[in-house]
């Protein structure tokens, strides 16, 4: 898991699971809050209260890493701290205007999450905090209640596709920026995760996260 | 539990249950997307974590109430639906100004609510029903971190406390409006809590649900 050329300190390693649990804890967070708050966009109850319950699986999510922190003597509002700015700027960025926006908006943010987690479970060392990551992906299976109601807008309008599309593409290009923002702050959390500076690493990592992106709009029936 | 002049039929006692049921699992659900949707406006990430806390608990007692719907053999969309429009104006002329606005009036409507299922749950004769309420009644534990903050907020200023003590009035005064309308339109269950149309009784209930808003008032630190 590390560069062969600089192996980090075990300082180092425990400074960057520290961002990465923090980082995850806060995205968890603010995905609950956003979820929630735009649940009241469903056409129905029942899609309104699908939304809430992938709300509620998130603060679940939230509540295992923030514990886990505490657990590992860290603070866990410290921890989160440096990265309310960046997804609290994604979130301000990509408010969505409607239902369809709000759930293509929920699918790719757990998709991208979980492939997140999938990619940091494979370098922290640390058994505890390897098992709570892949607990936290395990549990994320809300996403063919997405699938269904957008394929069926889809095929109940076929205009729906295209701006949809374009929001996907929204969404991708303004996480990228916020991720970019984050690597560059956070040395410790980037060279655990790529190596030390390593551009190749980094445009494979960006190459693997974009490729599933494209996996899931195919999914959603839309051109990614 | 029933008016002596004129027992409710089962019929009647059932078409109010599932009035109560319904205003009580839209009330849950509406709850937890405001208190989400309040959380940003925390001082820190402690405090905007409690309130998540808070908001998570409110879809566990609307998931309860849904399935107890479901497991009656009514669909809940339907018995939540009379109530979506009274409950949503209340949220739309009570949106919070700032964290200390958001955190009374979750204490407030929690306060409300725990009042209503215990006067609900004598009234109810099914005992299913009647222990659902109950649980979902001892379950709304997280009164005193809202009582500490706020009283913390009034010994850091003076000035707070009056304009609180407003808000709190406006947020009860509000809710009677709604409540009013909901008795005036859902005749049933007007009937099963009060006895058919007897305004003494409605007058009693609606002078207990005020004297206990009062003493939550007190323990805040407020004037009522």
């Amino acid at each position: 898991m590390t560069d062969v050329d600089h192996p980090p300190s075990a300082a180092q390693q425990r400074e960057a699971v520290v961002d990465l649990l923090g980082v995850l804890a806060y995205a968890e967070l603010s995905a609950f809050e956003r979820m929630a708050s735009d649940a009241p966009l469903a056409p129905g109850l029942e899609q309104r209260t699908a939304l809430g319950e992938m709300a509620v699986a998130e603060f679940g999510h939230f509540v295992a890493l923030r514990d886990h922190l505490t657990a590992m003597g860290v603070d866990a509002t410290g921890a989160m701290a440096p990265f309310v700015g960046p997804l609290d700027d994604f979130h301000d960025s990509t408010a969505p205007a409607d239902w369809l926006e709000g759930l293509v908006k929920a699918y790719v943010g757990d998709g991208f999450a979980s492939d997140f987690y999938r990619e940091v479970a494979e370098y922290v060392d640390d058994v505890p905090t390897r098992e709570l990551i892949l607990a936290a992906l395990a549990d994320t299976g809300h996403a063919q209640f997405v699938v269904d109601q957008v394929r069926a807008a889809i095929a109940a309008d076929e205009t729906v596709g295209g701006r949809l599309a374009l929001w996907a593409r929204r969404l991708m290009g303004e996480a990228l920026v916020q991720a970019q923002r984050v690597a560059v702050d956070r040395d410790a959390m980037a060279t655990l995760l790529v190596g030390g500076g390593d551009l190749v690493k980094i445009g494979e990592l960006l190459a693997r996260l974009t490729a599933r992106h494209t996996e899931r709009m195919e999914l959603l029936g839309l051109k990614s």
